[in-house]
């Protein structure tokens, strides 16, 4: 069996361990030159497979392959772009094994979420209808933490520590302060449609009583005069009240908070962040000075407070799509398994493409507390173990030393060019 | 000579490393027990002077008074309170005195910016004219690094720290993702007066191009037309741009961008955040996608990513202060004197209060670029060495272990209560 060529793409929203997974891959693939050629990344992801811009990894010396590990981001860009159904649009699929024709790929490496899964899931299926021979290896990669089979997601775990280390932090500093000043501190975090990340915020709670609070989750209504209550009830408790919302939160008829009713002078509809808004309906309502943070990009771009686990686990399942590649499986996605909570013990196993494929993973409500405004202990046990580490990145000049690759292009070999559907 | 107590107060609001500086001051407090009694903090700032809410460190065991190394925020707690002038309100600083006399307090030290120096040097003049021996040291503490005379203030190099570490890491994300997604992230940061916590955000910048490609400070007006023209020259040339925007700056008309003019559905102000605004600026006129992050008080407390020079000089100055009273020095602040800015040597220097009080240091017109959106090669030479070194804190669970101490009261000697005047 002479070697082939492996086609990586990074997909979705980045994480700070994407890389990770990348170095993983690219490093293990490297180990046997008899199995994989050259790994081709997709320049923006499957946009670059699309328009036959492949980047030529094997340009790029080992020490910076190496560096991918503590890089955040996307080194060989991602995208936002979901292929459609085999039915919609046949010529998509065609034009991905003509370019992977081209290039003698053997191997499809796919790194992301729900929706990436079911575009290897449907590649397999395409490239087998043709009987082009392709190996395709879905590979975890969400901060939504939304995958269903694995125990997490790459990406999560560092989210889940940025927030849980910056609610404690920011907790301290309003506890100083709310004598005479800031007596409600709310932070906005990612999670659209799940809880996952907000949740991470009660890991900083050490004692009862301490921050957070309250937490909003996406998955409770928001119900806005018993919030204010347990608002009240904080600040005369403890004299000040931490909140973690996640910017999904919804009011009971089902509208996204951050966009009812709130409008600038101009009638122009605010863009985004819940928590002015629930800033204005506090300090409305109970008149308290506050404060809002909104972390956005810097918690999934936060490699320097990294979860060490996380990193680990990313840089594994790299290794693994390689390992379960070369040993002729194909159509799976690595995964983690957790064979014990404490001390987290994780192996890592496989699911199938199909089973993955367009299956979002809920928070389950018994991770919620009953009043629906914290975690419970089951919660607790299941994320503990995801933020335990630290994985500091370089430094140089007393800032991160992250590599910026080369990202020298493959020279094209088909004529025709392709436009990507949207 | 026989030993007097110490009072020691945070005031304002606080940072990663004010702690570091009392830890500085009440170890080398302990160490001169023939000089130096107990030191007594004043809960919540100088309101814990003027209620006699004394909190006694001598209660505190020597690992957890270390372990104020390296937690941020305020450990006895701070105050907004600014005493008015003799003057206006001589009850308070008569006041103050009686508490200090019942407590045999014969060192005050006021950790503080500006308007806490002006307090210090007050409180000396007041001492003096009632002969009360006091000896009444300054010590500097702000974010916003505004005192005059000494190099920088602690608190500013971490914020500065976190905040170049922040852009440059959510720029790698947007660089990833600009292709089918975000093209304008705006990070708002403090600074409300002085450009200098924004301008540090210049310091992720490694190679010409590279982000952060506009810098909004507030000593520059925003020009809306000139603004928009820049933020579209980086997204053409770049594929994104990213801004990092100072929460003060204003229009042509001087009012905070913030403010103006945004209302929402119901006629409110809507409450603060110059990113929002921007980025419906420039969602408007250009239709980019943006995103945008508030990192309010998560860039004050994150002692994550605290500078270590930062902190090896709070500590320093903190000790400086102890030294300073018991060489019979009185009324002075120490300061830091730079040597020297590659390799950045410092030393140790003092101001008399009356130099320090109400001064408040600009940023020099020479550390922007000509064009306004930028820090010049003078900035950077100044602000480089603030952010060297990293001094993590240690991790349990991992969460950094800061620490909680048992702040208990000295009890009360005085009959009459007093009230703060606000």
């Amino acid at each position: 069996m002479t070697a082939r060529n492996a086609f990586y793409a990074q997909s979705g929203g980045v994480t700070a361990v994407i890389n990770a997974t990348a170095c993983g891959l690219i490093e293990t693939a490297r180990s046997h030159p008899d199995k994989i050629g050259a790994v081709y990344a997709g320049r923006h992801g499957i946009i670059g497979a699309l328009t036959e811009d492949l980047i030529d990894t094997s340009r790029e010396s080992p020490d910076a392959i190496a560096a991918l590990r503590h890089t955040p981001a996307g080194a060989f860009g991602s995208c936002r772009y979901k292929l459609k159904g085999l039915e919609q649009n046949r010529a998509e699929y065609e034009r991905l094994i003509d370019v992977f024709r081209a290039h003698d790929i053997g191997y499809f490496f796919y790194n992301g979420g729900g929706d990436s899964q079911d575009t290897s899931w449907k590649i397999t299926q395409m490239a087998q209808s043709v009987s082009y021979p392709l190996t395709c290896i879905g590979i975890p990669k969400t901060v939504d933490n939304d995958l269903p089979i694995t125990d997490t997601c790459p990406g999560f775990g560092s989210v889940a520590k940025y927030v849980a280390v910056s609610v404690r932090e920011a907790a301290f500093d309003v506890a100083s302060m709310a004598k005479t000043s800031t007596k409600v501190f709310i932070m906005e975090v990612m999670g659209r449609h799940a809880g996952w990340i907000a949740a991470a915020g009660g890991l900083a709670q050490e004692h009862p009583g301490d921050a957070p609070h309250l937490i909003l989750f996406p998955e409770i209504p928001f119900d806005e005069p018993r919030f204010l209550e347990r608002v009240k009830e904080a600040v005369d408790r403890e004299g000040y009240c931490v909140i973690v919302a996640s910017e999904g939160i919804k009011n009971a008829a089902g509208e996204f908070l951050s966009e009812a009713g709130t409008r600038d002078a101009f009638g122009h509809a605010q863009l985004g962040g819940v928590a002015p808004v629930l800033a204005r309906i506090v300090k409305e309502a109970l008149g308290y000075k506050y404060h809002w943070a909104v972390a956005d990009y810097l918690q999934r771009a936060a490699r320097h407070i990294a979860s060490k686990t996380d990193v680990e686990q990313a840089y594994a399942l790299g290794r693994a799509a390689v390992e379960l590649a070369i040993a002729g499986k194909n159509a799976v996605m690595p995964i983690i398994i957790r064979k014990s909570d404490s001390p987290y013990v994780w192996a890592i196993g496989e699911a199938h493409l199909s089973e993955v494929a367009n299956v979002e993973k809920k928070m389950p409500r018994e991770y919620i507390g009953e009043d629906g405004y914290g975690i419970t202990a089951a919660c607790r046990r299941y994320l503990a173990p995801l933020i335990q580490g630290e994985d500091y990145p370089p430094y140089e000049n007393g800032l991160p030393r992250y590599v910026h690759l080369k990202n020298e292009a493959v020279p094209k070999r088909l004529t025709a060019a392709f436009q990507p559907a949207k």
